[in-house]
């Protein structure tokens, strides 16, 4: 089977409701099992990051990408895979001056849809899975990352700011894995 | 806003592999928090049974569904909602004498892409949520059923099997809510 450079091949797709629910009911259920909100939000780190370096796979083979000559170039993937994936098209701002920082900020929490947090959950990075599957997708691709939200409409703010800040290159002889 | 009685109002999609992943996560982590598999069974049962409340609201705005006249029609209305939620499409078969029980035939499992089950997962029932789903959805429209996995792609069969059976009308008078 050929396939066109630059198109995107088909990709299944499901409810976006059924998806914020079915995440919702994940959430849910860590905040059961950690009392302490900033072990939930590293858990739900793990989990992205185990996502992450699983579904990059999907994503180049889809989109026949090849290896990106900047970081810049790096965030314009990723604003790709977010309208692929979850079906967002977040804005890419806050270039740091050195060129190895950016936010993607989205309208609205991304897989927030229908949530309301209880007061106790203040700290809460309701989407912090994205963080993982971010850091876990670029891993695989030899880029070291941190990413972390920074703004959340959940939180009370006007928006949600995912952050982006490059660490280093990983050698090839470094073999990226699961955490 | 009017709406056209039958047309089927946009939703929201997302991938299909991040939904399976994210779900897979899910059971991932209730198996680790309940060891007993026929537990994990009723918890990922008692998940969906909180999505179905939620999400008729969700189908019956969308599809202008009015009142089903008999459980065969109730049964195409599934079968609907499984494609515009899913994206799948399971047949309708196995009808009993008395047209009180049906199953909704998948060719794989429809959650389970990429999942291969560990060998003391016997008993799981891989894509139980959706049983949930089905009761808690019904009940809202005072329809009592039984639903249950009776063949699984992911433990071995040819057709992964949702058997759905009539139990009673509920009557207006006695209020369904939250488990």
């Amino acid at each position: 089977m050929s396939r066109q450079t630059g198109r995107i091949t088909d990709i299944k797709k499901v409810s976006g409701e059924l998806f914020s629910l079915t995440y919702g009911a994940l959430v849910a259920q860590i905040l059961k099992d950690y009392e302490n909100v900033e072990e939930v939000n590293r858990q739900l780190e793990k989990m992205g990051y185990n996502i992450g370096v699983r579904i990059v796979e999907d994503y180049l083979s889809r989109t026949n990408t090849t290896k990106c000559t900047d970081f810049r170039e790096t965030s314009e993937k990723l604003q790709q895979a977010m309208k692929m994936y979850l079906n967002v098209s977040p804005q890419i701002t806050s270039w740091s001056p050195a060129n190895d920082e950016f936010s993607l900020v989205f309208e609205s929490n991304p897989v927030g849809e229908f949530v309301e947090l209880p007061e106790n959950c203040s700290n809460l990075k309701y989407a912090n899975i994205l963080c993982g599957v971010v850091r876990g997708a670029l891993e695989m691709v030899h880029l070291e990352v941190a990413t972390s939200f920074v703004q959340d409409n959940l939180q009370g703010d006007n928006v949600t700011e995912l952050r982006v800040k490059f660490l280093k290159k990983i050698e090839d002889t470094v073999p990226p894995g699961d955490d």
